[in-house]
C-alpha cells in the first residue's frame, strides 16, 4: 500500500481528492486530506475507502514532518508562499512532491539535493501552468523532430463562464480567484513579434486584442500576459520569431473591462479613503474631474470617449456601478474595492457552469513551406463544485500522482511537464476525462 | 568666529556657497566645504576669505565625526539616502542642521532628541519643498489671523528655461535632475476637489492639465504633483474643499510629453532587451505593434490619435526620436534610455539660462464674500552656473544658517519652513535677492 498525503482541502483541490478516492481501492493507495479546517478535509473525502482527514496546521512544522513522514508523496495545494515549507520538509524526508504552483527560485535551487535525495518535485502541473505546457510540448517536440522550423508560438488560455441563456451581457464570472482577474495585466507586457521585442504598458493592455476562432465555439478575444519571454527557456525556443501568451475572454469584454484600467480603478498600490462610506458611484466618480453640472455618467462617457448608449456603458451599469449603494467594506485599494463591487454580480449560481479554454498556434516551416497548427481544448464544468478549472487543475496533479507511484515517471529532481515522461502518460488519460486537444493543420501562404 | 560646513559641493550648492563665502568676513564665519571631490569644493570656494576646501568621504564616520564636531552648523547637500547618516551625527555631537531634502519617517523619529539637544533639524528648505511652504504659509497665517475661512489652495512650480530665441518647440531643458523629470507622476496622484477626493491615474496625468496665466510672463500649463493630501497636515489644512499641488510647463509641452507615457516609454520598471544595438527609432518601435508595412512615424500616429503633421508629432521628431541613431548606452529601462536620448537636445549650453516660475492661488470668505489671492515669483537665472534653481535651493537654507548662527531662529527639534520665526526672516532677504512675490488679490462672483 502506497500512501498519498494531500495538503489542503480548498475549492481547488475538489476534482483531484475526487480522483485519489476514486483510485484508492484499485491501485492500493491509501489517501490522508490534510487542512487546517478538519471539517473541510472530511467533506472533501466524504468518508470513501482507504481514506482519511486530518487536521493540520502547516505553520506546525513537527505535525507537518509527521505527517510527510508517513506518505509516499506529498500532493501540495497550500497558498504559494508555503511551498518552500512544504518542500523543504518534502526534501528533508525524501518524498516525491506534486504542485501545480510555479517553480520560484527557492524551489529551482533545491534541484541538485532532489536528485541527491531520489525525489522528483513535479511543478506547475495544473492547468496554467500544467496543461498548457504539456499540450504544447507535445506539438513543439514533436515538429523538432521531424525536423520543422518552428517560426511562431501563440498560446490563450480562460477561464469563463459555460454558453448560457442568462441576460449578464459580460458573459463572464470570477470562477478563479477575484483579485488575479482584477489585477491581471498590471504592470508591462513583454513578448516577441516577427524577432522585435515588443512592450505594452498596461494601460494600453485591453486595447491590444487579438480576435480567435476556435471551430465549434466561436470567436473569442485575447489579451497578452505579462512575461511571455520566460517560455523562450522553458520551451527551448531560443531564435523564435514570434512568441505570444494570452487570456480568453469573450468578445467585447476587454473594451468594457478597458474603462476600469483607464479610470485607475484596478490600481493596487495606495488604500483610497473614507472607503467605509463610499457608494459603487462614488467609487467611480472619485476617478473623474469634478464638475457639479454633469453626471456621472457623462463626465465617464467623455472620460472614455463612448456614447453614453454604447454597450460598454451597459456593462457597468449592469454591474451596478452607477448605483448609489454602498460598497460594503471598511477600507481598500481601488482594486480591492472594484473586486467586492464586481463579486456582488459576478459570483457563480448553484446553477451555473464554468468552462475552459485553451488554444495554440504554431507555425512553422516544413520542407519550405510554411504551415500552421492549431490546437484547442474545451472543457465544461461539470457542477459548481466540480467546476472545469477544479478539474483541469486537479487531474494533472492526481495523474501524476499515479505515474510517478507506478514508475512511469522515474525523472527525479526539480521537473516541469515539459518532457514525454512526464506529458504523455497525462495528456492520454486526461483524455478519458474529456480533456482532449483537437488538432488541425494548414499550409500557409506567404 | 561660527564654524559652517557644508558638505556636498554638486550643482546644486553652488549659490549657498556663494552667498556663504560672500557673508563670510562681514559675519565672522568660516566656511568648510567638504566633498568626496576635493577639487569639486576647490572650484566652488574659489580660495574665498575664511573658507576651506576638504575632502570627505561621507561613508567615512570616523571623518565625518569629525568635521562635523569643528562646525556650529552643518548644511548637508548629500543625496537623499545619506541625510539620516549626517544627521545622526549632528545630533550626537548637538549641531544644528540645514538641508532641503524632504523630512523622512527616520528624521522625524529624531526630533524629540533634537530638541532635547537643543539643536534645530530645519529640513525642506530649498525651493520646491522650502520656498513653496514659506511663501504658502505667509498667506495661510495671514487669512487665519484675520478670520477668514480658506476653500481652496493651489500650488505651482517649474523648473523652466528662461525665454530666449532659440527654435527649441519643447521650450524646455533639463534644469534639474532629469531622471526625475522623466518619471515625474509615476505612481497615482491624489488631491482634494470640492470636498471630494480625487485620484488620477499616471497615464492621464499629462491630459489633465490646467493653464494658469501669470502677469507679464503670460501662459503656463500645470499638471498635478502625486500626492497632495500630505499637506493637509502641514499646513494645517484639515476640512479645505480644495487642495492641489503642480508642476508648471510651457503650454503645449504636456500632450507631447503625453506621447511616452502613452507608449510606456517613461516606464522604470524592467531593464529592455538589446539596448547596446537599440536606436531611438526602434526604443520607439518596441512599443508600437507589429507591421512591416507601415512607418514608425504613421504607426505612432495611429496609436495617440494624432495627425502625422501635428505639433506633438514634430515635437518628436525635433528630439530626434525617428532617427537610426544608437541610444548609446548598453543597458538600461525605459526611462533610462528615454533620459538618454533626451539629453542630446535637452542640455543648457553655457549661453542659456533657466527660470524657476511659483504660483499659488488661494479662495477665501471674508465678510460673506468670496476673495480669491494669487501670489507668484519668477525668477530667471543668473548664468548657467548660478542658475535660478541653484540660487533658489541654495539662498533659503544660507540665509538659514546665518539667521540660527544671529539667534533669530531659536526653534529646535526637526522643522519645516511654515512658521513665521523661520520663514518671515528669510522671505524677507530673499526679495533683497530678487526673489519676490507678487500678490493679487480679487473679489470673486459666485
Amino acid at each position: 500500500m502506497k500512501n498519498i498525503l494531500v495538503i489542503g482541502a480548498g475549492r481547488s483541490a475538489t476534482s483531484l481528492i475526487r480522483y485519489l478516492t476514486a483510485n484508492a481501492n484499485a491501485e492500493n493507495w491509501s489517501v490522508t486530506v490534510a487542512d487546517y479546517d478538519r471539517e473541510l478535509a472530511l467533506a472533501k473525502t466524504k468518508g470513501a475507502e482507504h481514506t482519511k482527514a486530518i487536521q493540520l496546521d502547516i505553520k506546525d512544522e513537527e505535525n507537518l514532518g509527521k505527517a510527510i513522514s508517513e506518505a509516499d508523496v506529498v500532493v501540495s495545494m497550500v497558498p504559494a508562499t508555503f511551498h518552500p515549507l512544504v518542500a523543504k520538509v518534502c526534501l528533508k524526508l525524501k518524498k516525491h512532491l506534486v504542485s501545480a504552483s510555479y517553480v520560484s527560485p527557492e524551489i529551482e535551487a533545491m534541484d541538485a539535493d532532489a536528485k541527491q535525495a531520489g525525489i522528483i518535485m513535479l511543478k506547475e502541473c495544473g492547468l496554467d501552468p500544467g496543461i498548457d505546457h504539456m499540450s504544447a510540448m507535445l506539438v513543439l517536440d514533436r515538429l523538432r523532430i521531424e525536423g520543422s522550423e518552428l517560426t511562431g508560438f501563440e498560446t490563450f488560455t480562460g477561464g469563463l463562464l459555460a454558453p448560457s441563456n442568462d441576460d449578464n451581457p459580460w458573459e463572464y464570472k470570477f470562477t478563479w480567484n477575484p483579485g488575479n482577474v482584477v489585477k491581471a495585466g498590471n504592470g508591462t507586457v513583454k513578448f516577441i513579434q516577427e524577432n522585435r521585442y515588443k512592450f505594452i504598458p498596461y494601460h494600453r493592455l485591453f486595447r491590444r486584442t487579438e480576435m480567435i476562432h476556435i471551430p465549434d465555439h466561436g470567436y473569442f478575444e485575447g489579451y497578452a500576459n505579462r512575461d511571455s519571454l520566460k517560455y523562450l527557456d522553458i520551451y527551448g525556443l531560443q531564435g523564435i520569431r514570434t512568441l505570444y501568451r494570452g487570456t480568453l475572454r469573450r468578445p467585447s469584454f476587454c473594451r468594457a473591462w478597458d474603462i476600469f484600467v483607464q479610470l485607475g480603478a484596478t490600481d493596487d498600490s495606495y488604500e483610497m479613503e473614507n472607503v467605509a462610506e463610499m457608494t459603487h458611484r462614488q467609487f467611480i466618480n472619485s476617478f473623474l474631474s469634478y464638475n457639479p453640472n454633469d453626471s456621472v455618467e457623462l463626465k465617464l462617457a467623455h472620460y472614455t470617449g463612448l456614447d453614453l448608449d454604447s454597450e460598454e456603458m451597459f456593462k457597468l451599469k449592469w454591474l451596478g456601478m452607477f448605483e448609489e449603494e454602498l460598497v460594503g467594506i471598511e477600507k481598500g485599494t481601488p482594486a480591492q474595492i472594484l473586486e467586492h463591487i464586481l463579486k456582488k454580480k459576478w459570483t457563480l449560481n448553484e446553477d451555473e457552469r464554468d468552462m475552459i479554454v485553451m488554444w495554440h498556434k504554431f507555425d512553422f516551416v516544413k520542407n519550405g513551406e510554411n504551415h500552421r497548427i492549431e490546437s484547442h481544448m474545451v472543457l465544461e464544468g461539470e457542477d459548481s463544485e466540480n467546476t472545469a478549472m477544479s478539474l483541469t487543475v486537479g487531474l494533472p496533479m492526481g495523474i501524476a500522482v499515479k505515474k510517478i507511484l507506478s514508475g512511469d515517471i522515474k525523472l527525479t529532481g526539480v521537473q516541469r511537464p515539459v518532457v514525454p515522461e512526464i506529458y504523455e502518460p497525462i495528456l492520454s488519460e486526461l483524455e478519458s476525462h474529456g480533456i482532449v486537444f483537437k488538432e488541425s493543420e494548414t499550409v500557409c501562404e506567404k
